[in-house]
């Protein structure tokens, strides 16, 4: 692993930056500087004034997010600042184009107050068509993510907890296929109940499934504690561990069909593999280092196994769900994401893998299946047209 | 003329966005994800956290620059606000790239609070190298100008202020050689005392000129009036009218060998030419119309005349100025743009004409002349270097 870091930082220091500016317009002459710029410029300024719609029409705001930090929460690496969050938002941005040729801009923000943080993306939405927010620790991301939502007129995203959840949720229901369980049976078990396993948790309740165990540092969330919680953990009393029972991770497991692990590594042995009802699931995301190996877990019985890593199949990766999801938004100028499209965006994820081809080393595409994007991208805008949130027909 | 804004106005609606996003670096399968993005990012982001300075080692921050309006004071079209200003932010950042190679980012602000202004581009420094301030109305500009050179790092350029003054000068070095008089003998009258009519006084001033007469719509600016001005034009009183004098502008143009207009067309007629001193030197860039005519200066025995516009000899064009200007600021990473960067940019400019080539007709480069923009970066980066503003050698 150290040669990854090693080649990275060759890398990077010869990219000196792994995005720049490409000019789509002519400027040779005179007169090409006349039409690109003055006078000429004036005219849709002019248009875009009498009418914001056109904002869309003359400009690449319609095309163009921003990727939104304040390096709080960056990586596994915390509270690094925004300058060092750089390095990742300019990657999320390489991301964007390349995956869903969607425009991105980083935007690292220093100051980490949440007030200023709305406050300044309030002021920046006139040249964007969406913001994707990154690496923001929670829960302030979620009051920040919340406000925005309500406050503007355009998507705004975070991705640490929805594309994870988004992505978990597609591989869940092409492994409930290949060992014939249903949603409305299952019990899970979420390790996590930070940004992405909360939102996880809220996916999965909506999707169907049947009960839910959430785990933090803390142990079992229930209602019993509600008092201690933060209001994020509050509301996962409400959809989670319905009996209040106060179980230990083993003893939940031993009810569970599905383990999702959003925490850290090695928190799973293949005994409480071997414990949990016929045919396990196990999708271990904390990353580098999953919460239980591959190896471990197929030693203990599990079925269908995945991680947030390339080098094992079944790659849980945000990758396959964001691109798509704001191409999909922006396309028919959404004025948010809701839950109806990002479950669209699951459901259109799995639905590339036919029955044919599904098996248990392969419930969710490559995240270089070139058919992703735009699929997840189709289902996204139909979802948004279907339910009124979508300005403009696609 | 109408034909410019019906063409610009297709062209907009063909580009939808005259900038896009360019991916640097490789992005075809899972190991290139694991260099550009998880794990191997993570490298990059922890020397970054380790020492600030290696944002500019490892992320484009040092070849990026925003350009930054409110919208308030839009071409000539006044507060159309920021979504509206946004054809003419995504125009100078296709100049920043074209001419200098510098990435640029639009950022169009929903407030008008210079307060807030000043607060959202103190957040937005991490991810930049630099900040142009485009369209903001004076006095306000200046006020968010100096405070943000003040309290950043990156360079701070107001180009409606500064561009303007750096050509203006640059054009009368030349002109002055081609009518064999010098800075510290001449008479200059400049009409309009706004953002950048002040910064083209202040310059001028800086340049050796002997005496200034400037002229706003309440006519000229003398310090018996001081009480009645904003701190803009309060400025002015110390360094222009040294004798004080209330003078019509026609009685002030006697006294004068240059007239500088950045006000509104039609000011001057042929008779006021006809009034000045030998060899008569007119800028007058007010635009799309100039406050004189050239047929009508020459017919007044202007020697040497100059306008904003490409149809006519000696286009003062700010491109000439800020795409190499903030080259070699970032070129050094020069904590900011002093006077004499400013200075040594128009100086660099003017250097380009051969005392052979140099005649009534060419006395400024073309905008598109190759060698503009590196040359006034290497000036630039020089005078930074030997003035201590430069963080690193070139």
């Amino acid at each position: 692993m150290s040669n990854v870091y090693e080649e990275a930082l060759k890398k990077h220091a010869q990219w000196q930056g792994k995005i720049e500016t490409k000019v789509v317009c002519e400027v040779n002459n005179a007169e090409d500087l006349t039409l690109a710029y003055t006078p000429g410029v004036a005219q849709p300024c002019r248009e875009i004034h009498q009418d914001l719609k056109n904002v869309y029409k003359y400009t690449g705001k319609g095309k163009t997010v921003a990727v939104i930090t304040d390096g709080t929460a960056v990586l596994g690496l915390g509270d690094i600042g925004p300058e060092a969050a750089l390095p990742v938002m300019e990657g999320k941005c390489v991301l964007f184009k390349r995956f869903a040729d969607v425009n991105a801009v980083p935007i690292c923000l220093d100051t980490k107050d949440p007030k200023e943080i709305i406050a300044i993306c309030k002021a920046l939405a006139p040249a964007f068509g969406g913001f994707n927010l990154e690496d923001i620790s929670a829960p302030r991301c979620v009051e920040i993510e919340r406000t925005l939502k309500k406050e503007l007129n355009i998507p705004v995203f975070h991705d640490d907890q929805h594309g994870t959840a988004i992505c978990v949720t597609a591989a869940l229901i092409n492994a409930l296929k290949v060992v014939n369980k249903k949603a409305e049976d299952i019990t899970v078990v979420v390790s996590g109940t930070g940004a992405a396993g909360s939102s996880i948790i809220h996916m999965l309740k909506d999707f169907g499934v049947k009960e839910i165990y959430g785990f933090n540092i803390n142990g079992i969330v229930l209602k019993a504690d509600k008092e201690k919680y933060d209001f994020l953990t509050q509301e996962l009393c409400e959809i989670t561990n319905s009996e209040n029972k106060r179980l230990s991770m083993a003893e939940a497991l031993k009810e569970a069909d599905v383990f999702v692990g959003v925490s850290a590594p090695k928190l799973l042995n293949k005994e409480m593999v071997a414990g949990m009802k016929r045919d396990p699931i196990i999708f271990a995301m904390a990353n580098p280092e999953p919460e239980i190996t591959v190896d471990e877990a197929l030693a203990g019985g599990a079925r269908v196994v995945g991680t947030g890593r390339s080098d094992f199949p079944n790659q849980v990766n945000n990758v396959l769900a964001f691109p798509g999801l704001f191409k999909g938004a922006l396309s028919v100028r959404a004025t948010k994401i809701t839950e109806e499209m990002k479950m669209a965006a699951a459901r259109g994820i799995a639905s590339l893998i036919s029955d044919e081809e599904l098996n248990e080393n392969y419930v969710i595409p490559s995240a270089f299946d070139p058919r992703v994007a735009d699929m997840v991208a189709a289902k996204v805008a139909e979802v948004a047209l279907a339910s009124g949130v979508a300005q403009k027909a696609e």
